[in-house]
């Protein structure tokens, strides 16, 4: 089965799939290791390294308020443009930790740098688990220092192993792009299931191309890419405290993609499927999620279609309609209405997987069984046209089930 | 056990409660009747009469962009500071049914003055019930007149059996308040088990008094307690199209309510402690809780305190964590940060039931059996500083449960 298994995701003719066991792209050893971090005894360090000194990176991280305490440490202490390492633990999200979290941060980055012979500002450092628990810096040390010693070219599993918390599926890939100058490799690891829970779970992707990419390309590729894929997701619309992507490319591959060149376009289009196809994932692999949907919005000002459309998504009410496959669609009404609250009476119109439901805000007559065959697939599509049509967006979400309040109610730190 | 459960609204002075089977405050009547829109045969249509042609009344509906049928004709074809009848009825929201549901709405309206003997511009409208279904108006002209045929200073019994959908507590009450100019009466009806739930809920509430009061009065008092009570409270986040709130003050009481003046300040005390109270117990009455709670956050900047404790009250993990009894305090700090994402980390002091748990961002050590005792009562109090003082707001929700999941996915239209 492919990779790209969403019908929301059209792999692009320059992308071919490589198998799961692939050397990691030109220039780039991974490891994971048992540093004691999980109570399972599961693997929970991991190290990336790129051997170019001439790599160029990008960063994205969390936007919120308070943000871990390794967030801010590669935030404000990282040459972000010139990462070679990454430093990743699960297990301990060292969030809501303060000044010693920082510091604590700040020594297991001086660590990985050490071990990896390179400068602490070329080394970023992420972390997911528990929020308000201080990070045991012992065991993260000594995980450094057994991951070091397993560093190869073959290592993204044991690396995608050591970030995983409750991800019920792989989210990883290996691809090769044909571009005009030759073929470029890009591989991903990434984990999340839901947005964030303290307990469990938070968003990482760590990117590796052997690309040669100049910093300002990778930068604006990689922010574009991120912005249609994981700020497009919510499973219960809480935004992480520890959200990180990291994309490195190290030119080892020998082809360079120029800025505005047909090249870059196919290489965008592939990263652009990669992150997208992952963010799906994390999506369908949200805590207690039964199912997936779109929501996409159209309408005169892209304030209020982006209102809308996270209204719908975060909406226990859809998303308990989701779970039940119930063609509920008053609900969606309700949900922009509430979104678009104080203003004009706003006559919408509703489609769901191509039938439509709602015009004008009046409810239409449709085929009833065919709906209601419709909403229980695997993937369910929504459609609001608002007034005018300059604006549009889309949110991918999943739905809010039994699992979901078990795993979150029944399971205390 | 008094109307007054809540540790969160204490009983002003002059407040006296009288037995619910009281009769209405003077100059009002009010009844109800079957009209067959309920499949379970219940009461579905309500009347309520103010029989002073002085009447003055004050109004507030729901802000959504997508109003209810009834709600467009009470905004826009009523009088809406001398309204002297309210039709109600169940079973039916009469939302999203477009011009036709506006012409269903404007009928019942004409049919409720004409059985009323009073222009249509004095007679509310008010729905409640499933979304995007055609009101069955020849069943509401017939309830009508069997409600009027029953028209009595004791009908508010009768009145709250037929406005109330799946509410599992009755909400009303029967209040004298002491002044110095005499006794005033207001009783109240008051209806709701969820912000909204298309298969079921809406809120609404129905004010009487016999207080003789001015319209500005009136306005002023009803908009600033509504404010207090029913626009600080959250079942699921999700606002309705249908919410009514309506106060009728007759006047035959013969006590008048001077503006500014001492009685001016007990009578909106009484005022404010009656809908604060109905407001908790539609909250305690969501659909599926288990336990309630308030979230107070102080700050420099009104936007934010009021952002945040939104979503801390709208957040599905901490609502899952208040469900199991679970102090699971990083999901506060994770709510307020994703809240107030985009800006400056915020350090924030957080408190559950007295206890600090959280200093700046950062952990504190505190009493773990205490607070775990602490967040297993009926009602639990979180606070949340953040930086500055000038601001203040709160919000009172209740917790995300099994129930809730199984009240709006199982059971579809």
């Amino acid at each position: 089965m492919s990779f790209f298994a969403s019908r929301w995701v059209p792999v692009p003719d320059a992308v071919r799939e490589l198998p799961l066991d692939t050397k990691l792209p030109a220039g780039f050893r991974a490891a994971g290791a048992v540093a004691g971090l999980k109570p399972s005894g599961k693997p929970d360090v991991a190290l990336l390294v790129c051997d170019s000194p001439e790599a160029v990176s990008a960063v994205r991280l969390t936007a919120t308020a308070a943000p871990a305490a390794p967030v801010l440490i590669t935030d404000e202490r990282t040459a972000k443009h010139a990462l070679r390492g990454v430093l990743v633990n699960s297990g301990c999200a060292n969030a809501a930790t303060g000044r010693r979290g920082v510091e604590d941060a700040a020594k297991c980055q001086g660590a990985a740098a050490a071990a990896l012979s390179m400068g602490p500002e070329h080394v970023a450092v992420a972390s997911t688990g528990a929020i308000a628990h201080s990070l045991p810096v012992d065991l993260v040390l000594k995980g450094i220092l057994a991951a070091r010693a397993g560093l190869s070219p073959d290592g993204a599993g044991a690396m995608q192993a050591a970030i995983e918390t409750t991800d019920r599926s792989t989210k990883r890939a290996e691809l090769a792009v044909e571009l005009a100058g030759g073929t470029v490799r890009i591989a991903a690891q990434c984990k999340g299931a839901g947005m964030i829970s303290p307990n469990f779970a938070t968003m990482l992707c760590f990117v590796e191309t052997d690309a040669l990419l100049d910093t300002a390309t990778a930068d604006l590729l990689f922010g574009v890419c991120v912005r249609r894929s994981f700020d497009r997701i919510s499973v219960d619309g809480q935004l992480s405290t520890n959200d990180t992507a990291i994309l490195i490319a190290s030119g080892l591959g020998g082809v360079r993609i120029e800025p505005e060149s047909a090249d870059e376009r196919l290489f965008g289009e592939a990263l652009d499927a990669l992150l997208r196809q992952l963010a799906l994932m994390i999506v369908a692999d949200g805590e207690g999620a039964a199912r997936i949907a779109r929501v996409h919005v159209t309408g005169g000002v892209q304030e209020d279609v982006e209102a809308a459309a996270r209204a719908v998504a975060n909406s226990p009410l859809v998303k308990t309609a989701l779970n039940g496959g119930d063609p509920n669609w008053g609900r969606i009404v309700q949900a922009v209405g509430g979104a678009l609250a104080g203003g004009a009476v706003l006559p919408m119109d509703v489609w769901i997987e191509g039938i439509q439901v709602c015009a004008g805000g009046a409810a239409l007559d449709y085929d009833e069984p065919e709906l209601a065959a419709a909403v229980t697939r695997d993937e369910v599509e929504y459609r609001i046209a608002l007034p005018g049509e300059q604006a549009e967006t889309e949110v991918f979400f999943s739905d809010l089930s039994h699992d979901y309040v078990t795993l979150n109610a029944e399971y205390t730190t």
